[in-house]
């Protein structure tokens, strides 16, 4: 096959000790798969601040547009928490969302049956729980003008963000939920206050254009941010496809994470449009979770996400299938089998740390 | 004791049925407690716009200006879904919010022991849960300007709103927060999203500035937005007071609403500053639940969150502790007995509907 690019960025707190794991897979692959990877790391979040001075370096985002795909670990951590506004660890990967044009973020909150204990739902509440977030990521109030922190006259300080989407933006991402949703079980939850916002209005209009003119095969449900919140919780097997714009897409996937229970297994992908002339279309893959600062450097972190996340990738950026499947496979079979890190681990299990459990994974590849 | 004003919206949906077992306990606390009420009865939501072709018809307004406090039933259904913005039932309820200016809205979020097993998450994770959301509701996104829906010169549209807190605005539900958090465990847990907007980094830095200054023995946690929904559904008793903006607020509130697996119980309280003058503070109270049009005119809607709606407004409004403790505590001994409505029954109960509710209620007093 030929050569891959791929661009891994571990970044701060347990992302280089769950890369370091991945690594490990990405070279098993790479001598027994029919694959091949051209492999680059760069800097990003705090460590990019510590080193050059910058949370997402120009370096980065060139190599990242060179790049067949991007890894990503995770940034962020107290050191870097008194920074001012400008100059924080998160604004690496929002940088990358933005310059790369990487809009949709997908994010499935499955509930493994081995792992049905851990959530702190009940059992039949989460049981068969499979819900993929579809999250707008380079529009709405992450980065709408004008936005800005000013002083009044009298010296007392006003905040302000605009939340404002085009209806190209939200069709583009709309497509992305419904194309999903073809291959899974055919609903669409599309999630909104358009009971209270402008741009909600137009959300809910235009996903509803969408679904009539080009899927009208697809079951399209509207539904307020608040009550799908109150869903989430309640009864979470209604849902297939939940869309989002980037802040309620944001807590909302944050939630059905949540409800898994285990959100040291839950990986995700943010993809761009695919450019008409190459064919090529940018993507970064990153796990759910953080980067944990509270855990960095014990070797207890679960590698599982950061290893679901090169399941997405080879998957979605190569269309290999068959060696996403063998990746997911494994990891599978190593719970199955009881091994556990501290995350999700229950009784009568057996406690791992990071590197046993990489390895029990490439043992069972 | 002297003639106090209340005036009664039921609005639409179950509105009228739960309001009417009100009702029954308002002349009941009329005859044997020691106190009087002149009641006034107004139109809100889709009845108001039916009857006089407004959501919140100036009368309305007045009427709640007049009065020492509002109970508010529910509003909304989907006879006026399809209805353009400007004219929708929820317009009722956020006019008067904005008109009298009710900038503090509590939402307990109450797991009784009787019904733990209503949740949908572990008995473990809920028991005990006593969780007290503020949130602001007269600013940020609900109502910043420039906000609507423009057609560009192409005749692409672009929907957009605008998010903005001034710093009194902000300071003056902190303080709601933080006298609120004094009388109960101590502890603010402060959302915002200060990683990406403007608006909460302004948020974050005067919530803190309040507690430095005025609070010092409260406890402040900042939290973002997307790390609380999480932290709700999967520790929930860490939290005390939760404070958040018109939007966070919205959604956090209903997530944890949710949570206690009990909607039907939950009240709520919106108040507004204290005049100076006249020592009075226009207060609204209403249940956390809506209109449920589903269940309207079947007589099971549980009337409990709307009778606790009264007796927060008799503890909040006219400082009628014992009053409202009586009815508190007749409502739990109803449940205790192993009475239950529709929506918290449970097995080995007795399932009953909104008038046998309500009577039980009044026989416990
Ligand atoms: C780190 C932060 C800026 C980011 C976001 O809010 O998008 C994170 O919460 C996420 O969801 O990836
Ligand atoms: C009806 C609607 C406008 C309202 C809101 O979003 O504030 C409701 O969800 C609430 O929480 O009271």
């Amino acid at each position: 096959a030929a050569n891959k690019k791929l661009l891994v960025l571990p970044g701060d707190g347990i992302g280089p000790e769950v890369m370091h794991e991945v690594r490990r897979v990405i070279d098993w692959m790479d001598r027994r798969r029919a694959l091949s990877f051209e492999i680059e790391e760069g800097l990003v979040g705090g460590g990019a601040i510590d080193a050059v001075g910058s949370p997402c370096p120009d370096e980065t985002v060139e190599k990242a547009k060179a790049a067949d795909a991007v890894l990503f670990g995770s940034v962020g951590g107290p050191k870097w928490d008194s920074l001012p506004f400008e100059q924080r660890p998160e604004l690496g990967i929002l940088r990358l969302r933005k310059d790369l044009g990487l809009f949709a973020n997908l994010r499935p909150a499955l509930v493994m049956d081995p792992l049905v204990e851990a959530s702190s739902l009940k059992p039949d509440i989460v049981r068969g729980v499979d819900i993929m977030v579809v999250r707008e990521t380079v529009g709405g109030i992450y980065f709408g003008e004008p936005r800005g922190v000013e002083t009044l006259p009298d010296g007392k300080r006003r905040g302000f963000d605009t939340d404002v989407y085009h209806e190209d933006e939200i069709a583009r991402v709309a497509r992305v939920a419904f194309d999903l949703a073809r291959k899974r079980r055919g609903k669409v939850t599309s999630v909104e206050k358009a009971n209270v916002m402008q741009s909600g209005r137009l959300w809910r209009a235009v996903v509803g254009e969408v679904q009539k003119a080009e899927y009208p095969d697809v079951a399209l449900e509207n539904m307020y941010a608040d009550n799908c919140a109150m869903q989430l919780c309640s009864r979470p097997k209604q849902f297939d496809v939940i869309l989002g714009n980037n802040l309620f897409g944001d807590v909302l996937s944050d939630l059905a994470a949540a409800l898994t229970g285990s959100l040291g297994m839950l990986p995700s992908a943010t993809l761009g449009a695919v450019d008409p002339a190459t064919g090529k279309r940018h993507a970064l893959y990153e796990p759910i979770h953080g980067s944990a600062p509270d855990i960095a450097g014990k070797g207890i972190a679960n590698p599982c996400a950061q290893m679901l996340s090169f399941a997405m990738l080879l998957r979605w950026s190569f269309g290999l299938e068959e060696d996403a499947a063998l990746l997911e496979t494994a990891i599978e079979k190593v719970l199955a089998g009881g091994l556990r890190t501290a995350d999700i681990m229950q009784p009568g299990m057996a406690r791992v740390g990071t590197s046993v459990m990489g390895e029990a994974v490439l043992r069972e590849l």
